[in-house]
């Protein structure tokens, strides 16, 4: 039967990026591998639906449908809305950029970021994904995910966005029992030189860590005094989801032993 | 040949709601009518691709796929960027409710809300829908949208929430005017009594009203005081999306005129 209507579909939709997001069906065509008369009769047809839209200069763009119907329904948005009061509050005091996201595959895909104009340089964006061992969102889902994860994680290939870049397995290793250790990913120039990142764990109403709360400054000395400010806003992001006693009683230990 | 598989695709889609997020199969099978073999076979292509995702209790959502490919290159993430932090400055300064809504078929489709726990009452939400004639934002959107679209919401049928809301043909045609001529919506009780709307235009590079900016807040005397902060922030939108002289050369009389 070949390849089925849905996997053209999803290639159709895998082809606009945040860097391009408008593109001429022929386009559309490369990008895809889809012989542009087939690739003409499905974009009309997602087009039908609102699912794509067309542009005034006839290029096609992500539709509003699929958008609202991907969006209303989606336990992203349950997370999402739920942490957004602490985003904010976070995002005033703290400034640059304040960030949610959780584990989707080996990544993590960021469902929420708050940013300020002129803040410090930030590869994240919503929607977007980082690898798991370099962002401090990612070393806090990490420490906190499976072992079999963990493991085919640690064992690369590790990308070395900068020299601190925790590359390599044994560091690797030492960085994430620290995140279980502290409760925290407190990650100096790990992705960008100039820029710090800070995360703490979000847990469901049944104690799993569900999503890291994460804040991204620049790589300054006196950034610690953000950790509590991080640490606290994630717990009560974890307390709105329903999670009670395990929290309080938690096995991270206090910072004043460290 | 029939039903294409994209409307049976969208079908599954569109069963999943704000209010039930959550569905079986058979469940998807009564609401979309198709059969539970051709539903069972439909969702499992769908939770290959991650557009639906399978939970423990073998209920099925909207996947995390889905969302990130609807969501990363739509058209709506990058109005909402915009947007954003004009939205947060107002949410700390006025509280409850600040929206973000476009025109989308003959509703306002909402892209953002910020909310503070125990705000006022509020129908809206994010990738939710209210009709044009009834609040604030749609009522900005449909004062500035194309004259065909208005007569035919104009000659109804017009949902009466409240007995303030603009459901006779008449007032509303009145109401939209006003909207034209100050440059905002002001909507005591259209909705629900107990709370007020107010709405500005956003503007795009060519000076087209592209959104509508909204906060909900309680139904009290002095909110008037509020007007000039929702104008503000439109505006700023509009500058950051592009709009340049026509904004500043606008046709809105300054509310000293009135």
């Amino acid at each position: 039967m070949g390849e089925s209507v849905l996997s053209r579909f999803v290639r159709i939709f895998e082809a606009f990026t945040p860097e391009e997001p408008a593109l001429t069906v022929s386009e559309i065509s490369r990008r895809t591998g889809l012989h542009v008369a087939t690739a003409s009769r499905l974009v009309a047809e997602l087009v039908s639906h609102d699912f794509l839209a067309r542009d005034t200069d006839r290029r096609v763009r992500i539709g509003m449908r699929l958008w609202e119907l991907a969006t209303r329904a989606s336990p992203a948005l349950s997370l999402r809305d739920a942490a957004m009061p602490f985003m904010e509050g976070v995002h005033d005091v703290v400034g640059h950029h304040v960030q949610l996201g959780v584990l989707d595959g080996d990544e993590v895909l960021f469902l929420e970021r708050l940013s300020t104009p002129g803040a410090v340089i930030n590869y994240t964006r919503i929607a977007g994904r980082l690898p798991l061992h370099a962002s401090s969102s990612g070393l806090v889902l990490l420490a906190h995910g499976a072992a079999d994860l963990r493991e085919r994680v640690i064992v690369g290939p590790l990308r070395r966005y900068t020299p601190d870049t925790p590359a390599a397995p044994a560091r690797l290793r030492a960085v994430l029992a620290g995140v279980r250790q502290q409760g925290y990913a407190y990650c100096p120039g790990y992705v960008h030189p100039e820029a710090l990142g800070i995360a703490a764990p979000v847990r469901d109403g049944r104690g799993e860590v569900v999503a890291a709360l994460s804040v991204i400054i620049p790589n300054e000395a006196g950034a610690t005094s953000v950790v509590p400010v991080v640490r606290t806003a994630a717990r009560g992001i974890s307390r709105a989801l329903g999670a009670g006693g395990p929290l309080a009683a938690t096995t991270e230990s206090s910072s004043l032993i460290h």
